[in-house]
């Protein structure tokens, strides 16, 4: 095993830490199986240095699910409903690159090329990595998806990339390795995003969509190539991101698509027949060639010839391009001054870091986009809010088995409870490819958690998501049975969230394992379903718990660590108490104290008891008519003024020792629970939305607004992909002056985890369980759309409203969800959302076994030796062969937003296990495709004239360490 | 030259004579450069004899033009109307018919396989020969198009078969020869295109479309595989031709299409993957093999996996074809017993020939087609009359144009008013392809002259023969040039139909020659526009001319052996005079006298003066209402009863010596008149009609109807193909016992020369000028339908109600034509209307000079040296490569229909052309692609029991002597 150590540690204290300035980047450490290599620029054809030359990148759009389910697409099964097979896609496409050594072609989407790989003879996959060695077979971005922007946490996305990246590795070796991020179709682009693809070693990034009046100015002023300084922690260039816009989308030119899927006219060259075209032709596409070049700086353009699963009939496109490259350039013994070529974005890419310019910096993100005025892609920051929430607890399953795979060693692999599934990915290595992995990889993609695809492809998503868990569930049974020392059948109730568990509703005598991803100890409540109405509960030392039953629920909150057990015994069984239950002007405990208005029974202020604030605080839900054709993607254009939803009739508290909770009825379809647990610093509003009435033949949006005293100035926060936190301010667009056509759509943005207002004193932030939209309309107001019902297509492809039904729910789906409120000084804001962020994201799993445990049981085990430092997040632990773990560890504090956490801080990695001996070390990039002391980026010169060294030794002052 | 000669002539009075007993076939004579030899049967899969045997036909069948052009069909132009792309078809079955030697692919049209041929390598030739020798390729009737068989003459369907199957011969060689037929598309099926077929050489023949009551009928009986015995004059069975229906028209079975433009799912056979389809798709296929099993008789069934333009992805059908024989046969394991292979139609034929079992024979044809009870394809009989009659005559001059390449040598190609076209066809041999050789071959495509093409189709189509005959005029003018002595500019006037001649209605001395290409003489009215009113004519011995102006139209009878010129000189110019005009009760000359009713002013009685017969006779027009989705193929459902258009409004006389004419208006759109040459043994019809007036937003089909006193007792007569005649009853069909739903529609059809009505002593019969529509409805009735113009589409495809304007015409198209009436004992009858029709098909060349003759000038030529005996008709005369002449004679008489010509005869080919030299003679198949002698055929046993024997040496009797 020490042989295939890239680095071995030289002494059992080998450390990290921080860089001198507070930072927020992922340290990846693995012992790699692979001798990974630089990797230089594929053979690109030789450009002509006084013409312009034209880069024609033939590609297919492949989305990872849409219209069509992602197998769907990879067979081309219901080709009724779209026609597109990826399958024959990367045949045709194979066997044209083989009939013309110029030719080229770039892939992108690894969840399809794997499908297709696998299926492949040796001598195809020789043929094919022939054609990658060689540079006509180009891999670009390379994640098992093109992840949405909006709506994904960095988690999975890591996770996501990671996968894809690392079939390419295993499969090509260092020219497998994607150069070029290419998020040609995503609805908006997030600055996180771009920091992940800089820290993932990648040199440039391309993308189609932006809001249209910034792309018109960036045309103007010839931005339309620019250097994304995607983070505020980093020290640059860390996070810069070389990054263009496309000329049209990702589409070809206007007539020029060759494409079965196009009506373009073909080149008609044989003069015999009709129609000779050649001259024609050439003609057209000269003058749009020029045209371009008009609207970017270097001699180089670049045409995306290509689209949505294109080169299904590779011949159709490459036959005329063939024609094209010949007849335009035979035009140059005429005096033509343009030379086209077949080249890659990496080749473009490369032209352009030759031409030794500098480019205009852009510090903020591409946030919100739309494609006219009156056309803002914003709904999709909430559709679907069901299956946003079923993605991001997914995530949360999805990283506790890798945990417990770990821990578990082997026997979580093959144990009591039968073998957990996995595949060989590639020939040389093997790879755990878990259903429940590429579950939550597909469902990054764009079309996926983003909710903008067809009901039966969501559906899809969920389906392959809960057969994931299914199949995690093996695997987490085996680890607690190896680590508790029982085997007793675990029980996992999946319907907590309504209060369903048939063991816990039935059995007398049942225990409770809790088992916590987080590398800290949290307080979690448990709430189960019951039928006795007081328990006997006792934890892993022997002590009793206090708990609550209520309403059939019983409420216990517990500190867990790693993993604990519970036993719990009815002692008492028959008609439910009913407990206290009366209008109250407050909740209030140790840290947080909220007041009602006696005659709304709204809330009224919230105060920080710890802090000594208070500001005043009202909340009521709203909902927007829908007239207009609008749907997945767009968000309403018409009502400005959301209609109001009646006060709360008779609202009641309930409250017990461990939890107070006022309850409150807006409709038959809107209500919510005000809660406070014991221990909390959080006050949480449960609201519960649905069936949205549809009877008056009006689609609605649904919104929760907090209405507030804080001073906000027109400006609030978002955070992006669930890390930095970035300002955003009303009617106002950092990098162009905005032409605000849309008050509220106009306003809305992403928050995938939390989002506050603030002003000097007080800063109210709210954590959210899954990715939502929302705004600031008015200062001191917040609002986040929760719930969005439509009743007509946006005519942006989908073929049908976002009317989700289900068998449970006929009448429409209802939704339930949290959000969690705390009040702060803005200073120390983050201290307590950061934490509870990732405590909503990876939130305890909970098990049960049934009856009375064995004595010999153990009831409480950790992973860690011993608690990580609070600046510290253990994003990843997971197996990465045999005898290699990847690790993941972050510093989850943004630069300057804690005065006690924005510090370096050090690990040891050597005594981070309790179970687990490290023998040695490695560090990678964050996506672990690239040694980090290997990884080279192209250096590219801001406008500002700063111009930025390579990144070689960037990291140096931890690697040296 | 010799020694390319196949058989040298032995002596100088080398001569054929037909058999003992008439018939009625072409004799084809040629030089040929290259020597074909016995082709065998392609490598076939080996099939197994205790199983189900089932042959999957991977095939495309390519219109040579319908909702595109031929040409836009082959570059795969204008997909937005239709997506289809020939190139592409053609480019991915080569490609992946050598990714796996077992698979199969047939090619039909030549039209299109020629223009890509000659756009590729000199490699991809080299492997495409390759994969026709291993018979992985194999061309299936292999003409230059799939002609339309209910409105073609079979002179234009045997030049464009021979073009077809020349190119393959000499591009392929023997493996290139086609050994079946394979007409799947056209809607009805001729008798005498079987009859051809089997001339050819074709060992078998597959359609798809028959009446849907003779489809049930014979798939309940296991008759759908026959023998069809295809003229009633030829001894079998030299006209015997195999004959199969295809089981699904051409298409797939249900749920097997796997080309791009359909739906099926694909085979889905990765467990891993979702909606694994294996199991599914094979129990379905199995059933429907053995559903198919049960209508056919032998252990052997054929799938036609394939449609319109498909294969243009060939990697779709292929792979997902390869899984399902994989899978299918891997059953016979568990004990299936169906066996699934690729084949061709040639390996499916070769089973049936070894099954040897007897077959029932057909001796009638498959007109009409109904695919439902209310849907007869029977309005393409007549739609586009103006294109049907543009083709007719287009024949005549390809057929003039070759006869005088031929009389003129090289000097034709290449002389004084400029160079013919041709092309280069293969490599091997000089070919002359003229644009009006192809522009006629494609015009024989089914949806060409039938007029079931979309208008912008057909009008590509007439300018295709406009273009070819102006190609065709160098040619003829270097001829004329050459054989007259005098380069004087020749003038052809295309608009004589219209009386519009810019030369004849200036010039005041001028000369007309008339070619006749007809191997006898032929007396023809020539009628010229003019502006003077009395002209001198001289003929080519210097003899004054009969000749006489009236109504600026200058008309002569001229009798003309080959060609003979005539000067013209204005004698008298001034006003017209206005000729004798008056009601008149009858017409009547030498031959023929005919009278009206006074009241009506309709015809109202016919008489041959010669036999002293008379029979009541009136004429007149009808049309029929379209309220319905009617247009191209279908004929009107919902009228039986057509509304008779208003007698003619006062009908005027005028005659001279030449000619005798009643005129006879009957509205603004319908006017007829009725014509009497002097020496016409024929009464001219010549119908003028147009635009069909639609402002009553009515579709509106017009028929002109004679009524008479014949008793035809139900029958009536029709020609097919211009060749021999069949019978017709009324509601009847010769094969199965019709259900009549249809009064008209499902009594009507083609007529492609003639028709007619008889009884014992009376026979009328009416030549018509193109293909129409028709029937006899009533006892005695003859009803020819003229013209249609629709409002609607029929939903059969095409997608455009067939409603004709054109520039000239933007109210609609006026469409003129004539029918030649003649009345006879029906023992003679045929002694009138052969020559009669065939004067028709090929009529006179008129063209002009200007001025004097120069006094050297030759006025009279004759390429024969004696005409032919009135039995033989002169079909072909062209040039076939440099030293080489292609010759068909063919007996125009059918067995038994005159005593005095359906009689063997004997002409001397040595002796025939009067510049020519004959060296020597071979004889060929009638499409001249194998030699006679070495023409061997499947022998088939009919169910009778009679079992004919090979063909080997069926015209030994000539080809002995």
């Amino acid at each position: 095993m020490i042989g295939k150590i890239h680095k071995q540690m030289s002494h059992d204290s080998w450390l990290f830490s921080k860089m001198a300035t507070p930072e927020y980047t992922p340290f990846v450490f693995l012992l790699l199986l692979f001798q990974s290599s630089v990797w230089g620029f594929p053979s690109c054809h030789a450009t002509k240095p006084g013409m312009l030359n034209v880069h024609l990148v033939p590609h297919t759009h492949d989305d990872v699910g849409w219209l069509k389910t992602v197998d769907q697409y990879f067979y081309g099964d219901r080709n009724d409903i779209q026609h597109a097979g990826v399958q024959y896609i990367l045949d045709s496409v194979v066997d044209q690159l083989l009939k013309n050594p110029d030719r080229r072609f770039i892939y992108v989407e690894t969840a399809f090329f794997y499908r297709w790989w696998k299926q492949q003879t040796d001598d195809m996959q020789n043929t094919v990595k022939q054609l990658v060695n060689e540079g006509r077979l180009e891999f670009v971005n390379g994640g098992w998806c093109m992840s949405d922007e909006a709506t994904t946490h960095y988690s999975a996305v890591i996770d996501q990339m990671t996968m894809g990246l690392r079939f390419l590795n295993d499969t090509f070796g260092h020219c497998g390795r994607p150069r070029v991020a290419w998020h040609i179709d995503p609805f908006g682009h997030a600055r996180e995003h771009a920091s992940m693809f800089a820290q993932m070693g990648y040199d440039g990034f391309f993308f189609g969509r932006l809001d249209y009046q910034d792309r018109n100015r960036r045309m103007v002023a010839r931005e339309q190539e620019m250097l994304w300084r995607a983070s505020e922690s980093l020290t640059p260039p860390m996070a810069d991101l070389f990054t263009g816009i496309l000329p049209n989308g990702y589409n070809p030119p206007e007539g020029f698509c060759w494409d079965q899927s196009c009506d373009d006219p073909p080149i008609r060259d044989d003069p015999d027949l009709e129609d000779y075209n050649v001259d024609d032709v050439v003609t057209r596409f000269l003058h749009i060639a020029h045209g371009q070049a008009l609207v970017y700086k270097t001699n180089h353009i670049i045409m995306t010839m290509g689209s949505d699963f294109q080169y299904e009939n590779a011949n159709l496109w490459y036959k005329n391009l063939d024609k094209l490259i010949r007849y335009v350039n035979q035009m140059q013994s005429n005096g033509s001054e343009v030379n086209v070529l077949y080249s890659t974005p990496s080749c473009y890419l490369q032209e352009l870091h030759r031409a030794n310019l500098t480019w205009p910096l852009k510090g903020d993100d591409f946030f919100p986009y739309a494609d006219s005025a009156h056309d803002f892609w914003t709904g999709y920051f909430t559709s679907r809010p069901a299956l946003k929430r079923y993605e991001r607890i997914s995530n949360s399953y999805l990283q506790t088995c890798k945990q417990l795979e770990v821990l578990g060693g082997p026997i979580s692999r093959k144990g009591p409870f039968g073998a957990g599934d996995s595949e060989t990915l590639s020939k040389c290595l093997v790879y755990t490819l878990s259903s429940h992995s590429s579950a939550m990889a597909v469902a990054q993609h764009h079309d996926a958690v983003s909710g903008t695809e067809k009901q039966h492809v969501a559906n899809d998503y969920a389906r392959k998501l809960a057969n994931g868990w299914a199949h995690c569930q093996v695997l987490v049974s085996n680890t607690l049975s190896s680590l508790s020392g029982s085997s007793a059948p675990r029980v996992y109730c999946e319907h907590l969230n309504i209060s369903v568990c048939p063991l816990t509703e039935t059995s007398k005598k049942f225990s409770v394992n809790v088992y916590n991803p987080l590398a800290r100890p949290v307080s979690w409540p448990v709430r189960l379903p019951v039928n006795g109405t007081a328990y006997r509960i006792s934890d892993a030392k022997g002590k009793a718990v206090d708990s609550q039953v209520g309403l059939s629920v019983l409420i216990m909150v517990v500190i867990c660590r790693s993993s604990i057990t519970f036993a719990m015994t009815v002692i008492w069984k028959g008609v439910v108490l009913s407990l206290e239950s009366f209008v109250s002007r407050f909740l209030g405990l140790d840290f947080l104290r909220v007041t009602f208005d006696p005659e709304t029974g709204l809330l009224s202020s919230l105060s920080n008891l710890e802090t000594q604030q208070t500001v005043k605080l009202s909340q009521n839900f709203y909902w927007s008519r829908f007239i207009p054709v609008i749907s997945q993607f767009l968000v309403s254009a018409l009502t400005p003024f959301p209609c109001l939803i009646p006060h709360p009739l008779s609202p009641s508290l309930h409250q017990n020792s461990v939890v107070q909770e006022v309850r409150q009825w807006f409709s038959p379809w809107v209500s919510q629970v005000v809660r406070l647990y014991t221990d909390s610093r959080a006050l949480e509003l449960e609201w519960t939305v649905g069936p949205v009435p549809i009877g008056d033949d009006l689609g609605k949006e649904v919104i929760s607004r907090l209405d507030s005293s804080i001073n906000s100035s027109g400006v609030f926060y978002t955070d992006s992909n669930g890390r930095e936190v970035l300002q955003r301010r009303k009617d106002y667009r950092p990098t162009w002056n905005l032409r605000q056509s849309e008050p509220i759509a106009g306003n809305y943005y992403p928050i995938n985890s939390r989002a506050y207002i603030k002003d000097d004193k007080d800063q109210l932030t709210v954590v959210t369980d899954r990715s939502q939209g929302g705004g600031s309309i008015q200062d001191g107001s917040l609002e986040i759309m929760l719930h969005r019902r439509l009743l007509y297509d946006d005519v942006r492809g989908v073929g049908e409203p976002l009317n989700e039904t289900s068998d449970i729910y006929p009448e429409g789906l209802v939704v339930r969800g949290r959000h969690l409120l705390s009040l702060s000084p803005p200073a120390t804001a983050a201290d307590t959302h950061r934490p509870l962020a990732q405590e909503v994201v990876l939130q305890p799993l909970i098990t049960f076994t049934d009856g009375e445990l064995h004595p010999s049981t153990r009831l409480e085990f950790s992973g860690l030796q011993a608690v990580l430092p609070p600046a510290v997040h253990l994003l990843t632990v997971s197996q990465w062969d045999q005898d290699t773990v990847l690790l993941r560890l972050e510093h989850q504090y943004q630069a300057s937003e804690s005065k006690e956490h924005s510090q370096p801080v050090t690990v040891n990695l050597q005594k981070l296990f309790s179970t687990l001996d490290v023998l040695g070390v490695s560090e990678m990039n964050l996506s672990a495709n690239q040694w980090k002391d290997e990884m080279t980026r192209l250096d590219w010169k801001a406008e500002s004239g700063t111009h930025h060294t390579g990144v070689t030794n960037q990291l140096s002052a931890y690697s040296a360490l």
